[in-house]
């Protein structure tokens, strides 16, 4: 076998961070830079800013109107009206005009009666300082305007200049190198040949640093060569201020950057207790951190995220980020080891009185459960998981106004989800659609547990040949309503043109099979079918491999992973497979009746009812809408 | 008398909002164009975007070891261990490689015993896919990734990429003209001259848009000349998106926007029922929203918030952000007309089990309010003010967890509170110090109420002569201590050289005085020598002028609006002004017992005693610091 260095540690993810920081602690040194008032946006002060000018720098009409001599009006009443003369008694003044002796208050024009010739009448009398804004109201010489270490917004902006400063002291920006590296790895814009990974890690964390206050400087891709690395690494160390090279940082046989940074520098930490995560470098080079990330993108941000950001911090002379956490009911049980603290992604949404977590795809390949996140449910190393209906405390990471106006959907998955859950917020303001993905039975269960508003599914009564309501009646005490949705053809997905001549289920002994997971209603009408032609799993090659999903299914056929798999006509079409139909289902919403009067459940019906909606399942193709967004009391 | 058009209307702000807005919704088309998924940070997605790739694009390792055929690998146990050999039945494979027949499983690393040779062992075997991330796991091609009208975070920018998109189609910025106008005022780099008045808005607003999702174009200042105005209104509304005219939006003989704004479109709006902030113009100019703000740097932002930020919502078809709102127990009275909705700058901070805003100083001009808040208090129109203790609304502009880190302190002001609350949160990482300013007796009275921590005082005891300790034993019940402060040198302030020769209370007869406002300490001190002196205010030109702190005295005495007032000889230095020393006075600290454990308590008793803070001391000069931090319990 080839090199490889197979053990990583496993530090606990407070000890690593708490060991790096120390170590840099003395040698990260915050630095300065003077530059204009009018580009310091987001910048930090390094010192207290005093101001050089008084605003208002004069003492000014307050009002728009006339200044006067307080005496001359000394008496004045609606009895005992006074009559000014300009230039002798008043002047006319707008608001922001200097007022100089002998002038020394503002009558505004509201209350003046203009008798022409340049004279007025008031029926009130003006106090010294009246209506007059007196030098250094607002900020006075001298004194401090903003104290030290403070982030400077747009207002900051306006009184520094207000204030007679023009340029002022901020924190430099940290300069990060970003290296990618990987033979395997090619740029976004190259295309893609068989076994090539399009690199994007480095351009996420290009924007994670700019939003994080620091200057990214990203490299193109560096081969898996030693000394390549090495000689990229040496000269960035030198230059900038922290190196992150992506990935590499695990113990395979093209794994270098752990040897390199050992022979530049320290590392001081190889291997975290974090999942995803776990193979990180947290090293030392000139002086420098340098951070080895792992490639899968989930383990990147994380690792980011626990690592990269509190370093930055401490050359932006900040705390890191801490976000706002809220207690959820976690809705399907989480196994974790004691081996590692794992962050699992969740969507949230409020139930009735309780906020659900439903937790995403656990893997640290994917990239899409962190787009579709509301949070992260925190899993303490020291905790072997928690149990379905427990308290957990979850980051999150969209606002809980959002999250309280969230449709919660667990069940069966369809591509109209994902459209409606497009459609809605633009349509209806403030609204939206979460949609989970656990199988129709997965989802009765949810609403059975009060952990969604409407479960999708798509259930056979193998003893009726009907769809869907016999479930609903037989499971649920409470008084329920199906809300129709669409009739799918489920069928066959097979290589375009069809090589392998597959027709009946017959026809599929002979081929490498691919299957949905336990409780999917796709799984429930297969097993129906292959009974109803007296076959048995054993015959069917690929029964064991189970896809959560229909485009899944489609990729892997379409792939040549596998001949042929049972799905939806619109996951052919998308994936461009052929489509060989086996039968007509019903996929419909099962919703408790209380919720038929929530407002997102309404704008959720009449999406449904929509011209615009039935015109994209015309596109999809492979739907029927007979009576869609009907709702049946049951 | 000039032209002038006296009347603003006074719409009520909500009304305001919608009539400009109605008229607006089929005016404003919102705009897009394709930029580089690298640069789409921040930006939001015209349209659903779909992946072009799966990801992986291939059936990959999922783990470093090797690829084996799953077949081979049949009833391997402890007991019956099967060896491999490379090539004929397994690879090496790292992380990520692809995996292709017919290999169709793998083995990690860790669980095999090398042999040599290219010899394997294993114990266990392997199910087909085992350890295979099948392709389309993470991402599916023809998938939607992104919703649309989705706001693009870097993890999305990273998905993007991966799915093979190299361009996303966005929302346009709007682009925003920004004119400011006024004869009177001049570029920040200019130095002024009497009158002028340094032009910041312009810089706010710019940063404001930029942090909204906008693209500002500030102009340079035009005159107040109703042609050029009009000139570049009209061509600015035909190349911008929106257009922003400030100030000259009120009704002065100079303000020429309105009637510009008339000639070249309709106003829609002149005059909000809104302190501050009343003179906006809310106008349509071929086709393009051209708003007019008033130039008060308050009334400006509040304006800009309320009238401009909805406008670059719908052109970025979003709601306009809210903010988090705390309901927080207001510490003085507030009157409040039923003319308009009133924004109220408060400091917030927690006090026991209350969270206590601390109303900040009204007035439109008062720019520094703004820098201080930590939220608004909004007084909606329909309301003629709020009590002192009132339950009130806030709007946060500072994370509550500041908030609760927070030392209140309510009392007389003095420039060691700005030093100590600068020093304070870069000492001690996350803990704060809010100092407002009412007074020694307003802090007492304060501290009675249980809405302050500490109140910084000085006030003399005419019958001892003594200060402090005997107004705090008098007027409290609870358990009370005092945090020994500083020794204050109380004088004259007078003009550079005392051109008056100002020497003594009788010299001060014939000048122009100006006062503190009652309550203050300085003011209790004054009025002692006065007596003693026997003099009575009448005898003082200038008694009834009172300003609210020792800068704002030394600023006007400066400024030779007034030749004398009383106050600290650190104000004089600042100001380069003469001291007349008159007496020394001790400004410490009172605080209920219960306080002094508090952690912010203790870090600010070390801050009084370190030797930075005495250094600092010695610099401004005037004070003296024996026993300064030291805890009398009372």
């Amino acid at each position: 076998m080839g090199e490889r260095n197979l053990y990583l540690s496993n530090t606990p993810v407070e000890e690593a961070v708490s060991i790096y920081t120390d170590a840099l602690k003395d040698i990260i040194k915050v630095s300065y830079e003077t530059i204009p008032v009018t580009g310091a946006l987001n910048r930090t002060t390094k010192s207290a800013v005093y101001a050089k000018y008084s605003s208002p720098m004069f003492n000014a009409a307050a009002m728009d109107g006339i200044a006067v001599i307080s005496a001359h009006t000394d008496g004045a009443a609606e009895t005992n009206p006074i009559d000014l003369a300009i230039g002798e008694d008043y002047k006319i003044v707008d608001t922001g005009d200097p007022i100089d002796p002998p002038f020394d208050a503002v009558i505004m024009a509201e209350d003046l009666i203009d008798l022409g010739n340049g004279k007025v009448r008031i029926i009130a009398s003006a106090a010294p300082w009246e209506h007059i804004r007196p030098i250094g109201e607002d900020i006075i010489a001298g004194e401090m305007i903003l104290p030290s270490n403070h982030l400077i917004r747009p207002i900051d902006i306006g009184v520094l200049l207000s204030a007679g400063i023009l340029d002022v002291e901020v924190i430099r920006k940290p300069t990060v190198a970003i290296f990618p590296t990987g033979t395997e790895i090619i740029e976004p814009t190259e295309t893609p040949k068989a076994g090539d990974i399009i690199e994007s890690n480095s351009r996420m964390f290009e924007n994670m640093v700019a939003v994080e206050g620091g200057e990214a400087h990203r490299f193109p891709p560096v081969e898996d060569n030693y000394n390549k690395i090495k000689e990229k690494v040496e000269a960035a160390s030198q230059e900038y201020d922290m190196v992150i090279v992506n990935a590499g940082s695990s113990a395979g046989t093209e794994d270098y950057t752990v040897h390199v940074l050992r022979e530049l520098g320290t590392v001081l930490v190889h291997g975290v207790a974090i999942k995803p995560g776990k193979p990180v470098i947290l090293a030392i080079v000139n002086g420098k951190p340098v951070i080895g990330l792992p490639g899968y993108p989930v383990s990147a941000y994380i690792g980011f995220k626990n690592f990269v950001s509190p370093v930055l911090a401490m050359y932006l002379n900040r705390e890191a980020e801490k976000k706002d956490t809220i207690d959820a009911i976690i809705s399907r049980r989480i196994v974790s080891s004691l081996k590692h603290k794992e962050y699992v992604r969740v969507k949230i949404g409020r139930v009735g009185e309780k906020i659900v977590a439903a937790p995403l795809a656990r893997g640290a390949g994917a990239a899409m459960s962190l787009v579709r996140a509301d949070g992260f449910c925190v899993i303490e190393q020291s905790s072997e998981g928690v149990e379905s209906g427990e308290l957990v405390k979850v980051e999150l990471y969209r606002s809980l106004e959002e999250i309280e106006h969230t449709l919660v959907s667990v069940g069966s998955h369809d591509l109209i989800m994902d459209i409606v859950s497009d459609m809605m917020p633009n349509i209806y303001k403030n609204m939206y659609l979460s949609s989970t993905h656990v199988g129709s039975m997965g989802g009765l269960m949810a609403l059975m547990r009060g952990e969604a508003h409407i479960a999708p599914i798509h259930l056979l009564d193998e003893e009726t040949g009907e769809y869907n309501i016999s479930y609903i009646k037989r499971m649920f005490k409470e008084k329920m309503a199906l809300i129709r949705g669409v009739g799918r053809v489920q069928g066959f997905l097979v290589k375009k043109g069809n090589p392998l001549g597959i027709r009946s289920f017959d026809d599929i002994k002979k081929c490498r099979y691919v299957n949905r997971q336990r409780g999917a209603g796709t799984r429930i009408l297969f097993d129906y079918k292959l009974k109803e032609n007296n076959m048995n799993p054993d015959e069917i090659n690929g029964y064991g491999l189970e896809m959560t999903t229909h485009m899944a299914v489609a990729a892997l056929v379409q792939s040549e992973s596998a001949d042929v798999g049972m799905g939806i006509q619109s996951a052919a079409k998308v994936m461009g497979l052929d489509f060989i139909p086996v039968g007509l289902e019903q996929y419909d919403f099962a919703i408790p009746q209380k919720y038929l009067e929530l407002d997102y459940i309404k704008a959720f019906i009449s999406i449904l009812k929509s011209d615009a909606f039935k015109e994209k399942l015309e596109e999809l193709g492979g739907y029927t809408h007979d009576n869609i967004g009907d709702v049946i009391c049951l």
